[in-house]
């Protein structure tokens, strides 16, 4: 059992990082541009293969083991009315993930990948953060050690999260990280109605006021206006990087619990790609602050690791094209002019 | 044996075009309404899943037959020096296709597809046409035939192609059909240096020059500025309009190849979506042009199907959603406050 002891502790963790191996990734490289096509005509499929090497120090690379692990979280800002749908919907969509019925157990059979979903706590939800910190300390840190302790080793690790009112949380986080209110990076989640969608604004604003005190500090923000989920995705993203298992992002709230990685370390999501970019109003622009080019761009935003998953059909096209595809010394084929 | 007696005789054939089924489609719209996902959250992903139940006149829609469809032909345009690969190559790929060591054959199998490959007389290029049409009358209805006859019954038709020289071609048509010279229309194809992209914009100009006598008809056009794979794409996308399969298009050459098709009935390509957008220059203006949003944006510039062959994997992932998902009354779940 993971135990991080305090935010400095954790904060010296996220910094501990290893590397991309260059020589795995360069391998991977010199076959590419042996195989039966023009040079960098299949695009990002060969960036992907060349990233997946890295991390995983090895060329080929594998898929043969997918993980998607789905966090679940509950929260107290919901009594601000941020959301569509009631709190009782966390826990009836994890049933629903457990008997099959989801659309992230259809898109992880379509992509080969195992599913995993891990609760917390969500019998108690979270401190509502328009008046208190989200999560104390203790509490927290407790989070991240689920998270990192639920990553086993695998090829890829696809992330996602289930949780009434996260949202609104991702919302905050975003807003603190990288500036701008409510009315920057608070969309429509779920589905609320213009009423709604302004008092989900205005619960980002009074978080940012309350917590003035703890901007400074990216781990701190993640306690004060994150949730277990988000706590819980970062630390599965931190495990992820210290085993250097590649991990795809998903959507907008999976990406504001793993942006405190990036502000903590410069590379600290080069471990990482975006899978897509949802349909939910601040995602682009949180992508954009953190340099990442999301892979599909469906107008998703469902959450789920929905994206994720999607996207690595995509990593084994990719991988499927560097493993199968001739050379052109093997295919007789007449390289460039 | 498909014979088209004239170009009047495809003209009637082109207009003659059977519609999707409002019935399936709205049956299938009723169902995803009913899913454990908040509304549209999905987003393309439902789309895609009601254009398959239009055309298929079914819902569920199936995807147990996909068919990839790639066309090869040889282009005496090339004589202008507007490719970086010699003639050769379109024989030579073709070879490594039925050898299984081309980017389409790894593609079509992580799709789950069936790859078919027809060659269109690769030892006779067409007529270089900075000097005359590509093809006369008959051989363009003959090419087109080819195309018609290819397509087999099947639940989605990917289409491709392979020919040296042919991002020339697929410039001069669009140039023909939509405006605009070789300067808008012309990329570097499989990976020209900037006097080789000069030459191909200077043959695009004196095409449309030696063609201005055309140009008020898309299947004139499609004749002398195409090729005999482009013809037997429009081809092939007709008879699949015809027969109610669902088309996916693959990239540039392949999107002007299909593009007289909307010139000549407004909803010709109603049964069509794109792919993907290639890194090829005039592609995302050619989508713009035809109204056509693409699936997939990753930088692929390789033609053969590939960029079809990728969304193919995304139209899996929206089907098995629509089919594996539970209701909100089967999975127990609140729907809306």
């Amino acid at each position: 059992m993971t135990h991080f002891a305090s935010f400095a502790d954790l904060r010296a963790a996220c910094h501990d990082l290893p590397a991309a191996d260059a020589q795995a990734k360069a391998a991977a490289e010199r076959r590419d541009a042996r195989l039966t096509k023009p040079p960098r005509s299949l695009g990002r499929l060969e960036e992907l293969v060349f990233w997946l090497a890295g991390w995983q120090v090895a060329n080929p690379p594998r898929l043969e083991r997918i993980d998607v692990v789905v966090f679940a979280g509950n929260h107290g800002v919901v009594a601000q009315g941020v959301s569509a749908f009631p709190a009782e919907v966390t826990a009836q969509m994890v049933a629903n993930f457990a008997a099959g019925g989801a659309a992230i157990n259809q898109l992880s059979a379509v992509a080969g990948a195992k599913l995993r979903v891990i609760s917390l706590d969500l019998d108690a939800p979270t401190a509502d953060f328009t008046a208190a910190p989200a999560m104390e300390e203790r509490a927290f840190l407790a989070a991240v050690a689920t998270g990192y302790d639920a990553i086993e080793t695998a090829d890829l690790l696809c992330l996602g999260e289930m949780g009434i009112g996260n949202t609104t949380a991702a919302a905050a986080l975003a807003a603190a990280l990288f500036g701008g209110g409510g009315v920057r990076w608070a969309g429509r989640g779920t589905g609320v109605d213009d009423r709604g969608l302004a008092r989900k604004r205005a619960a980002v604003d009074a978080a940012l006021a309350r917590h003035a005190g703890v901007l400074d500090d990216p781990l701190r923000i993640a306690a004060a206006l994150g949730g277990r989920e988000l706590a819980a995705l970062l630390g599965a993203a931190l495990a992820a990087r210290r085993r250097r298992i590649p991990v795809v992002i998903d959507g907008f709230v999976c990406t504001a619990a793993l942006a405190p990685l990036a502000k903590l370390a410069p590379d600290g999501l080069a471990h990482a790609v975006a899978g897509h970019v949802s349909g939910e109003a601040g995602h682009r622009a949180l992508l954009d602050e953190l340099g990442l080019k999301p892979l599909i761009d469906l107008d998703m935003r469902l959450g789920e690791a929905s994206g994720a998953a999607v996207a690595a059909l995509v990593l084994r096209a990719a991988l499927a094209c560097h493993i199968g595809m001739a050379t052109f010394a093997q295919a007789g084929v007449a390289d460039k002019l």
